[in-house]
């Protein structure tokens, strides 16, 4: 099949792809459209010693199983559904999983992938393909509220205005909280029609909830000096590498530093049904399957926002 | 009066100190024996610049307010009343606060110090007066069950066996949870009397709930590495320097880390005075106030566990 390849910093379309085969219980599915986030970069640069087919948020359209012929996204982490955190619903958490185009399994970049079949959700008419491929990313900006207790009117800061800092955002505001943004573009706080501000420099010790989404080490400091007495800090990006960090402010001021990964899908798509966040106006370019190495190189550039690869018909 | 005083790195036992002034709404209370603790150690080195009168866990005996001539511990925090903080039940966050011997209020180092009326707790008559000296570590490790869940059962881990590790453990221990130890001294495991087990490697992600109690940034990494998904890492103690640290795991296993300092002294004393905790077991040396500056130094020394300052009398 045809799909991008990464291995040892390099990116390659190629037309010579093994299928990857579906076991018991799976589902094929032909991708119709895939996101590129920063994981996807991060693989390219080596994280987690990756090399296959990366990419993990996509559209397709089911080949076989119970929603053969169906749109479908689905849920990435495919675990073993055996271990003790299986058995205790902590599936996400299997230590033998897979993740799609992270972690043993070839990903969305390509014509074809593989999922459990109980991973896949259909999508509602209404939800476009590019609105669909935003499920991944939403269902994790959205996870903040299964984790964290977000009230009407709690003052929550952002820091990290990018593609899963805007969502993170977005899905405060949907639960009611007063969402301010720091970062490094001021006019993207507007690219959602949310009502959501813009601060040059955040007031010390004066959020009751923070969120880190920037990815980027150094504004840790910013984020926990921001967070009041008491208060919550969500942690959602990793970084790549250690960085010098004093959690003294954690301990005086008895922080909680929540660590936030995946969210369920159910929640998120149901959001993009309704209409309540305009996902679409964060797409900044469109590329064929071919040209991912390009479509990969402009996601790294500052000042993008979402790229995305089509990938049927290309 | 007589007391210590600490400043520019010298500790210096003087006859000439001034007795502190109480304002309105503040006692008066003579210091019976005084417990050393890590923080006074790091006040000594330069802490949060330090000067004055050191020492914050003490048992004395009230000179004038209501409780007058009674045996009285007394909580370290001194709020302001008025901010917002303080009317919103958060005065041990309160940002115009002194604590007692740490910021901006001399300490129980000396013969008398001031802390206002309602932080002060009358002693039960079975409670000790070296065991009332603990009430102010044992309230900030029993703190941790009102920040956390523990349940009966659960798998917990200390980091650090000094004399706030001891007291995590014990707390932990009276809530039911199976606790482990790692650390230095698989010796004083033991010294508490309550069943404690002590492990030499701890095995990763297999916790529940894990307690870093060392105060050393190098073992950060052993506690976050030892939580299981999804389980809690409670920060107790602060370092005096940032670390490079990588909080990878915390994101990628959604961990929660919860910083953690004083508790309410009530529930601590409660538990002294029901005999639940022999903490008179982890005195290792008397020293009378003169002696202070020998005092200071065999608290640092390793091996050491408890230190007390007898005052009165001395």
């Amino acid at each position: 099949m045809r799909g991008l390849h990464v291995g040892a910093g390099i990116v390659q379309y190629r037309e010579d792809l093994q299928t990857p085969p579906a076991a018991p219980g799976e589902c094929r599915v032909r991708v119709v459209q895939a996101g590129v986030c920063a994981t996807d970069l991060a693989l390219v640069r080596g994280y987690m010693g990756f090399e296959g087919v990366p990419g993990h948020e996509f559209v397709g359209r089911a080949v076989d199983g119970p929603l053969a012929g169906r749109r479908v996204v689905g849920e990435i982490n495919a675990a073993c559904g055996t271990c003790v955190d299986c058995r205790t619903s902590r599936g996400r958490h299997c230590t033998a999983r897979t993740v799609l185009g992270i972690l043993g399994r070839s990903g969305a970049f390509a014509e074809e992938l593989v999922l459990p079949t109980s991973n896949l959700l259909p999508v509602p008419d209404g939800v476009s393909d590019a609105a669909a491929t935003f499920v991944e990313p939403l269902a994790a900006a959205r996870h903040i509220l299964d984790q964290v207790d977000v009230r009407p009117g709690m003052r929550a800061l952002v820091v990290g205005d990018g593609r899963l800092g805007l969502l993170c955002g977005a899905s405060l505001q949907l639960a009611g909280a007063d969402v301010h943004f720091a970062g490094r573009h001021p006019d993207r706080v507007d690219r959602l029609g949310l009502p959501m501000a813009w601060l040059d420099a955040p007031a010390p010790k004066s959020f009751d909830l923070v969120v880190e989404a920037s990815g980027r080490p150094e504004t840790f400091e910013l984020a926990l000096a921001s967070v009041r007495p008491l208060g919550t800090l969500v942690l959602k990006t990793t970084t790549e590498r250690a960085a010098p960090l004093d959690l003294t402010p954690l301990v005086v001021d008895e922080i909680t530093l929540v660590g936030s990964r995946c969210g369920p899908f159910a929640p998120a798509l149901a959001w993009l049904a309704e209409g309540r966040i305009p996902v679409e106006n964060l797409v900044d370019a469109r590329f064929p399957l071919q040209e991912g190495a390009a479509a990969l190189d402009r996601a790294g550039r500052r000042g993008t926002l979402k790229v995305l690869l089509e990938v049927d018909g290309s």
